[in-house]
């Protein structure tokens, strides 16, 4: 499957040229163009699903192990101290192109990714609403 | 496969308590205390395990399963626009529990959850450096 106006398809399939760390039947990691750290890397998948949302189960199960085992040669190849794995799912989650993607951001001590999130509270009023709505939504 | 110390080994085998939004043989989630938004969950294994470099395949791969099926769900419960599923490992990278943990960060659209990077830029001598240490480090 897929999109013929997708980048990220004509990357993975290798019709536009990007810097390969590994390629295999089912994906395509390559060097992400804006990265955070020295590094970053995006696990993309040959076929076209948007998101995790869409991504079949098996496809699913493959990319977190692919993850697992590029962080592990990334972090030795690096000489980095670790390991961010991102994956956004819409446009308000800062998913820009609409190919299912993984992020794989190597982390240095003290460096500037600016990688990060506000840490809020969770008050009782908010748990009690949110197990509410899981609860009727099922 | 326990560790004492560990926090995240008693929440998720129940001997602390926790708003749990869903439990099975291998796997707890329950909201974060400190949520980027509403909402803001966190898939544990009940199995210690510190990072998803030692995480067994299975169990990384029963996860990503896991957090689609769970983000699926909450979308539609929570009426959220989007998801960040973030991993991360090591002190470096923000970790800050060293028992595996998968976030679900629901995204609202306009909402203020400060996540985020910053966007870099992939130069030739840096490719050239990283494509390079890759090879050498095989």
């Amino acid at each position: 499957m897929r999109d013929d106006n997708c980048i990220f398809c004509k990357i993975a399939n290798g019709e536009i040229p990007s810097a390969t760390l590994y390629e295999d039947d089912d994906f395509r990691v390559i060097l992400d163009l804006g990265p955070a750290t020295k590094g970053h890397a995006l696990i993309l998948p040959k076929e076209h699903y948007p998101n995790l949302y869409e991504l079949p189960d098996d496809l699913a199960g493959k990319a977190i192990v692919l993850a697992k085992n590029m962080i592990k040669k990334l972090t030795k190849a690096l000489g980095c101290d670790g390991y961010n794995v991102v994956q956004n799912n819409g446009e308000a989650a800062g998913q820009t192109v609409f190919h299912f993607h993984m992020h794989l951001i190597p982390r240095y001590n003290g460096d500037d990714a600016g990688f990060g999130w506000k840490v809020g509270e969770l008050t009782e009023e908010d748990k009690a609403d949110i197990l509410d709505k899981i609860e009727k939504s099922v």
